[in-house]
């Protein structure tokens, strides 16, 4: 069985955190310059683990085993939100490190090919997820040529200035490849809550997003009675307050929905808004009630459209992002041996959050594995786990990798 | 009896018109080089009529009649909003102006003194109402010295360029001015809606202006069970929508409140709002229900922030504006006038906008009347009056006019 070196591993997550720490946290934008220092820095440590490392054409850090496969790619990101966690992808991309050096240095596993993988902009500081979309074949050129960051920066500029532009980008090698594995942090409070320490990911939650827009009359705050008033924010309240109903009822326990943003225009005191906006986000693990909950807010938006006096209509404010069901071989494996590991203190779950397994799915067998968050905070300075938590989610991940790897090698070719 | 010359008077709204024309409105922000124009306009226009007319060192054009007194002021004021309807402020300083020199030219009126104001700022560019405050000796010299509009020039720096920094101010004459009226625009569609011609103000109402403040905690919205959000946002929609099912039962139709803005912050479709604000405006001219108004709604903010689990305040947005009651001598002789030349077209209503008679009142009986505003449209290019609703407007505000300083006359000294 392989052994992770705990010190190694914190070392080596600790010292990735120092590229552009912030007090307990981490600003690391995608293809900023210190994001291409902890590139650099990690395609050194593969090196010194032995694998066959680089950053590619669009800054992925890819680290190949220079092992016979069936290879297992294990990986995350680096990338981070504007304030991020320390741990948010990092993690992942570590365990993969130390498996691959760990699996090296046990006589019974030194054979297996684990590559590693830090993909690029998993966060959408220029395009979502471009690392793992590349590294499957997706056509990326338009998005790349197209992209820019929060501050106009282009990302054909960023790779020209990071001294990566026109490099070859890493691809999955069918036949070689067999299979992705994400360990991650769970972002939420449901490990910590239960008192569990690992989750086995069952899918990865589908997403809608929809703009909902009020078109009322602008007019004087004073001077127009409440009786002719065509109010579009307080058409947008009524509203928001059906559609929360109408979703408690439909809703699973972990279905979520969030308006994370409002607009009244213009937006004073004085003046009944004669426009408002609210944008709106719903995620499930299950497709059915995805199109459930769509169509009931269709239903909504045209039953308040058809009584007014204020009119109402919505459109997508993104395209939909459907569940990605983690495959079910690969999470037995990781079951198997989180059960072994930390008996009875793991369940299965869904990832609300997306993930670059939800990307790779479509070509290779992807499983993920989670972590406890403290608290349950991601996405801010303060998101954290606790050390033994860290070391246990990496044995548990090489145990599950080696056990993964052993089965492919098993099956007849 | 007086006879208002209706080609005179709209030929002179016209011209007014055309300083900061755009499309049917105006833009003419108070002491904009704009406004200055107009303002030397309208002193020509006050000199031409026999009035002894001059800006003042706040920028209100004041002209004072020749005439012994009792001295009737009439007038409002001609700067506008940023999207400004024509005849808001500047149908009432031009029908002061029409009616000074109508009863200058009419044998039984020739006597009576009609001095004719344009206060300054009644929109608030710099400081809501300044003229009028001025002109009634309240403490503005504080106000000044640190208004700013909101491209950030100061006041005193706005005078300067102006041309009129350090000249006397307009002051009431204490003795000789015995009342004001001020003919307005209606901003509503009430007299439209019931077929009237002329609105006789009983009362200008109060209004309260509030902020309230939902606090709770940041998150991720993909990762964040419903069951231990803490979203700010979603509290604020049920905390308005049980607002304004309170403020239903408390409220006579007259009576408004509105929402004019709402934020979520941070404001992503992605993550939960770890803070929401709501600007909350109710106007009424019964002092007593605005107060039980504003006890309703402490009391919502203490039910909601004792149940949780997000942290509800509240804080007046601005200071309070209690109703103001026009004088009942005033509203008389205005009723009468209307009675007289629109015979059953006038109704008794309150003003739901502030005016600077709401001002002046505190030192000088006040009356108003209104014209119809066409579909109730103001603080908007479309706002209009017929032009004939703008002339018997002006044939009622005259009569009126002769018969309070008549009554003055009359009154032993």
């Amino acid at each position: 069985m392989p052994t992770i070196n705990p010190d190694r591993l914190l070392a080596d997550l600790r010292a990735l955190r120092r590229f552009g720490a912030h007090d307990n946290g981490v600003v690391r934008l995608a293809l900023s310059p210190i994001d291409m220092e902890a590139r650099h820095w990690l395609v050194g440590r593969m090196t010194e683990a032995g694998l066959d490392a680089g950053i590619d054409g669009v800054g992925s850090v890819f680290g190949r085993s220079r092992k016979a496969g069936p290879a297992l790619v294990i990986g995350s990101h680096t990338d981070t939100q504007p304030t991020g966690g320390w741990l948010d992808g990092a993690m992942g991309v570590i365990y993969g490190l130390e498996i691959a050096r760990a699996l090296a240095e046990s006589s019974d596993t030194r054979e297996l090919a684990i590559d590693v993988a830090s993909w690029i902009d998993e966060e959408g500081t220029f395009a979502g997820y471009l690392g793992s979309r590349s590294f499957i074949d997706e056509p990326v050129d338009d998005a790349i040529a197209q992209a820019r960051n929060r501050e106009g920066q282009t990302l054909m500029d960023a790779l020209r200035v990071g001294g990566i532009a026109g490099r070859p980008r890493a691809r999955l090698e069918p036949g070689r490849h067999v299979a992705y594995l994400e360990p991650h942090i769970e972002q939420g409070g449901r490990l910590e809550a239960e008192g569990k320490k690992i989750g086995v990911v069952t899918t990865i939650v589908g997403i809608r997003e929809m703009r909902v827009t009020f078109l009322g009359q602008r007019n004087h705050a004073g001077t127009t009675p409440m009786a002719i008033r065509r109010d579009a924010g307080a058409a947008l309240i009524a509203f928001a307050h059906r559609l929360d109903s109408a979703f408690r009822a439909l809703a699973r326990p972990e279905t979520v929905w969030t308006i994370g943003r409002i607009d009244l225009d213009p937006g004073f005191l004085s003046i009944v808004p004669g426009r408002a906006e609210m944008l709106l986000q719903f995620r499930d693990a299950e497709a059915g009630l995805l199109a459930r909950m769509e169509a009931k807010l269709a239903e909504l938006v045209e039953d308040a459209d058809k009584a007014g006096p204020v009119r109402v209509a919505m459109e997508p404010a993104d395209a939909p992002v459907e569940p990605t069901v983690m495959n079910a071989d690969l999470q037995a494996h990781i079951a198997a041996a989180a059960e072994a590991e930390a008996p009875g203190r793991w369940i299965r779950m869904p990832s609300g959050a997306g993930h670059d397994a939800q990307v790779i799915a479509a070509r290779l067998p992807c499983g993920m594995l989670f972590v406890p968050s403290i608290g349950g905070v991601s996405h801010d300075f303060a998101e954290d786990t606790g050390a033994e938590d860290i070391v246990l989610g990496c044995r548990v991940a090489a145990a599950a990798a080696a056990s993964i790897l052993r089965s492919f090698s098993k099956r007849p070719a």
